[in-house]
C-alpha cells in the first residue's frame, strides 16, 4: 500500500510517500481501507521528533481516519466488511489501510462524506472527555475556549452551545472571531487586540468562566486563574506558548479552582472505547441532524501531506485539515 | 464576658483581653459557654491584618471551640442547654461565650476532655473536605502530606491511615518525623536533609503519590507535580512559602493531574453542616474508640493567647495549640 512516512525528523517536506505492507488486523481489530485521514497538531509534533509514537504503535503519522471495513481480526464482532466507519487510530492513519480496535470505531454519521467523517474522531473524543467529563461543563455554565477557530475549538463551540452552555472563544483574527460566532459562540475575543480577562469579566458581570479549555499555556495559565469563576475548572490540552509558567496558587486555592488536563493518545483502548460509546449515545444524534458538524478547512491529497502540515503550521486554518486518501 | 481581641494588627502582643457583651444566638444558632478554643494559623494571619474576617463575622479571633450549650436561638432544635459540644465558629472563639450555627456543632466524642474537643473541628473539617472529598483519597492509595506535624498534618496522618491509605509525611526535624511515624505514617521525610521527590519515588517504585496535601506552595508546587502519580490529585490548603510560583504544566497535562485547593472559613453554613454530618457518621466512631484523636501540643490560658501565637509562629509545635477558657 501507499503510506506517508516521516523520512527523518524535520520540516513538512520530510513527509514522503512510500510503499508499506498492508497491516494485519489483530485481536478485536478491524482493517480499514482508508478513504480520508484527519491531520492533527500531534502529527506535526511527531514529524518534528518531539512526540515519539508509544511502544508498539505504528511509526506512521495519523490519529484518525474514515473508510470501509475490509477484514476483521480474531474476536472482532462489531463490524462487517463493507461497513463505513470513522475511527481513532494508534497512529498509521496516513496510509491506504490501517488496523483499528473495533471499539474505537464509530459508524459514519448519516449523510456525512468520508472527508467530513475523518475530521470527527480526534476533536470529538478530545472535547467530550476534556470539556464534559474532566471539566464537568453543565448547561447554563460559561465555557471560555482558547483557540476557538482550531479543529478542537470549532468542535467545542458547537458541542458546548448545543448542550446549553454559553461559549466565549478567543482567536487571533477578525475572520477567525467571526467564524467562532457563526458556530455558536456568544462572543469571540481577538486576543491580539483585546485582553480576554477583562472581556470575560465584563461579559459575566465579574463572575468569570466556569470551565476553561486551554491549549496555549505560558502566560495564559495565570490569566486563566484570574478569569475563572469560583469552583472553576481549567483543562489543559496543550501548552503551545510554553509549558513552564508562573501562576498565583493562592488564587487557585481561594477560588477553589481545579486545574487539570490530559492527552488522548496514551490512553487505553478501553478508555477510548468508553468515550466512543458516550459519543455514539449523546453526540451522534446531534451530528445526524447536522446540529453539529466538523468545520472543514482544506483537503489535500495523501501524497501532499506536507502541504497540509505547512497549512497547520502557518496557523491560518479555521477548522479541520484532512487528507483525501482516495 | 472576657474575650481576647486584636487591639491593632501586629505581633502576638496585640492580643489583649477585654470586656465584651455576651453575643445573642440568632436564627438556628446556639450560645455556647466556651470551655476551650483551638488556635489555628488563620488566627495568626488575622492578627497580622492579612486575613480580615468576612462581612458579618465577629472581629474576635478563634475558629473552633468546645463548651456547653447555654441558650438556643429561634428555630434551633438540635441542642438543649447543658449539651457538651465542639463547633466551628465564624470567628469569636477566643471568648467566654460564642454563638454558633446548630449544624456546625457536634457532640463531644465520648471520653474527650474540653481541651481535646476544642482541638478537633478545624483540622477534621479541613482534612475531611480536602483529602477525602476534594482529593478523593481511597483505601490503598498513597497520601503525601506536607507539614506532617502540624495540627492539620497530625489529623491527616491518623485519618488517612485509619481509612486504609499509606501516608508519607514531610516535617522539619527528626523529632517531628518520629511523631508522624508514631501516628501512623509509613515514612516521614525530614525536608531539611532529604529531597521528598526522590524519597517518595523510591518508596513507591517510581509511581508517586496519588494525593498530595500541601500547605507550603512556593517551589513545592513544581515538585508536587513531579512526585504525583498519574491521575494524582494535589490539594492546596495554604501557600506558606509563597503563592506565586512556577511549574511545568505539560507535566500536569501528561500525567492528568488535578490541582485544586480550598479554604474553609468562607464556605457557607450549609456546606459546613454537610461536612459535620459526614464527620459524625464516619469519623466520630473512630474518635470514640480513640483510633484517632487530636495531638495536643500545649494548652495556654485564654488571657495568654499571645503566648499561644508565639508558639505557633516559632514552629516548634507538634499538633494542636489550645486555649483553656475555664
Amino acid at each position: 500500500m501507499t503510506a506517508v512516512a516521516i523520512s527523518s525528523p524535520g520540516g513538512p517536506r520530510v513527509l514522503k510517500a512510500e510503499r508499506r505492507d498492508v497491516p494485519q488486523p489483530g485481536q478485536n481489530e478491524v482493517l480499514v481501507r482508508v478513504r480520508a485521514a484527519g491531520v492533527n497538531r500531534p502529527d506535526v509534533q511527531q514529524r518534528k521528533g518531539a512526540y515519539p509514537p508509544p511502544p508498539g504503535a505504528s511509526d506512521l503519522p495519523g490519529l484518525e481516519v474514515s473508510g470501509e471495513v475490509v477484514a476483521v481480526g480474531e474476536g472482532a464482532v462489531r463490524w462487517r466488511p463493507g461497513d463505513a466507519v470513522c475511527a481513532l487510530t494508534n497512529g498509521g492513519g496516513y496510509a491506504e489501510y490501517v488496523a483499528v480496535h473495533e471499539s474505537n470505531a464509530l459508524p459514519i454519521p448519516h449523510g456525512f462524506t468520508f472527508t467530513e467523517a475523518a475530521a470527527i474522531p480526534e476533536t470529538f473524543f478530545t472535547v467530550w472527555h476534556n470539556v464534559f467529563q474532566r471539566g464537568g461543563l453543565k448547561a447554563g455554565e460559561v465555557l471560555l475556549l482558547h483557540g476557538g477557530s482550531s479543529g478542537i475549538g470549532t468542535t467545542a463551540i458547537q458541542l458546548a452551545s448545543a448542550l446549553g452552555a454559553t461559549v466565549i472563544a478567543t482567536a487571533g483574527s477578525g475572520e477567525k472571531c467571526e467564524a467562532c460566532v457563526k458556530l455558536g459562540a456568544a462572543r469571540a475575543i481577538n486576543y491580539k487586540t483585546e485582553d480576554f480577562v477583562t472581556a470575560v469579566k465584563e461579559m459575566t458581570d465579574g463572575q468569570g468562566a466556569n470551565v476553561i479549555l486551554d491549549m496555549v499555556g505560558g502566560d495564559y495559565v495565570a490569566r486563566n486563574y484570574h478569569v475563572a469563576a469560583v469552583e472553576g475548572r481549567i483543562v489543559q490540552i496543550a501548552t503551545q506558548a510554553g509549558a513552564v509558567a508562573s501562576a498565583d496558587f493562592s488564587r487557585l486555592m481561594m477560588k477553589r479552582l481545579t486545574h487539570t488536563g490530559s492527552t488522548l493518545r496514551p490512553r487505553t483502548i478501553e478508555f477510548k472505547g468508553q468515550i466512543a460509546a458516550a459519543l455514539e449515545a449523546q453526540v451522534w444524534p446531534l451530528l445526524a441532524s447536522r446540529r453539529v458538524a466538523p468545520v472543514m478547512d482544506m483537503i489535500f491529497p495523501l501524497a501532499d501531506a506536507w502541504r497540509a502540515h505547512e497549512r497547520m503550521e502557518e496557523g491560518d486554518h479555521i477548522g479541520k485539515i484532512v487528507l483525501d486518501v482516495g
